[in-house]
């Protein structure tokens, strides 16, 4: 089986149990499944008769109006969860006994970090996940990290009840260190899709 | 008593009583006190001899190394409180018995906007400061809002313990809502440079 999973950045492709990342733009001759982000290859994935749509496929319970297929996706992944996917975007999306609950979208870490550096020279920094968040600053450099990081803990926190957090994406495991019951799942993207799959029987 | 807050887009006096906001460049014949993070003006000033920088006279007790005068100087005027003071960066200090226990840096209201923008265009948001962050976001214009107030609020509760929160700042209104035991003081840097005048009786 075919997985394609189209970003903006990258195409991950999962096939016999591997993921790897194939920009190369061709897609396989026989049939493969797909879900899209990305504008460029909409019109030319509709054409190929082998190329099946996930997002045509899916049913997730949900009031939230304009949910993403990707974060769609992986949330057919696990029932009963937060789960986190840190790109470019943070994106936080609860799930309860199957159910999507509403989510919310936080700017990245790297958004973080370019937007302090515009708003002044002096406010140029590393980004560092190793920062404490149980002491106060003392210093530009953790106060800018201290800020960034408790932005993004504190707000999971709050939402996230008694439910285990999953992340995903590539900013994910930086993250994992400031919460307990966490867990980092490189493939939760094709698992939501293998589930879409068996469920829509496509 | 002329008190000049010169700040990067802003110079703000206070004069008898009253704030007005001044950019003409110009200052009084007559001795006047001024704080300055604006290097344009660092010269000129100086060469002046009725004009007393207070970031020479300044005594903040801290660990933290390479606090702005701005900063200090809200510090100053408040011995007993979390002091944010919310522009283009919204930094928060924690002050307790007139020793300042340290602080950190966000990124501001507009920067957050500015930033989902340049992530993608379909973040492009108004802000809106009436969101409930006790209800899930179901849509995406409440999920960035959500995120961007909630990251704010949840960083700032973290931190607080039993203080008063003071609000300063061009944005610090729009915050106030979230809060209990907050206030808004549109002249706080003022009070702070009086306390500075009185302490080193310069």
């Amino acid at each position: 089986m075919y997985l394609y999973d189209i970003g903006n950045t990258n195409t991950k492709v999962y096939h016999d149990g591997k993921i790897e990342i194939d920009n190369s733009g061709n897609f396989p001759k026989e049939k493969f499944y797909y879900i899209c982000v990305n504008s460029r290859y909409h019109d030319r994935l509709k054409e190929m008769d082998n190329a099946i749509n996930l997002a045509d496929k899916i049913s997730l319970d949900t009031n939230y109006k304009g949910l993403g297929i990707d974060r769609q996706i992986v949330c057919k992944a696990l029932p009963n969860a937060v789960i986190i996917d840190a790109g470019s975007a943070i994106t936080v999306d609860i799930m309860i006994r199957g159910r999507h609950q509403g989510g919310f979208i936080m700017i990245g870490l790297q958004s973080f970090r370019q937007s302090f550096a515009k708003i002044s020279d002096a406010l140029n920094y590393e980004l560092d996940n190793h920062i404490d968040l149980d002491t106060l600053p003392q210093n530009t450099s953790d106060a800018l990290n201290f800020a960034t990081f408790q932005a993004i803990v504190a707000s999971i926190e709050k939402v996230r009840g008694d439910l285990p957090l999953v992340f995903c994406g590539g900013d994910g495991e930086k993250l994992l260190r400031f919460f307990k019951d966490a867990s980092y799942h490189d493939s939760l993207v094709f698992e939501g899709m293998k589930k879409v799959i068996e469920e829509s029987g496509c």
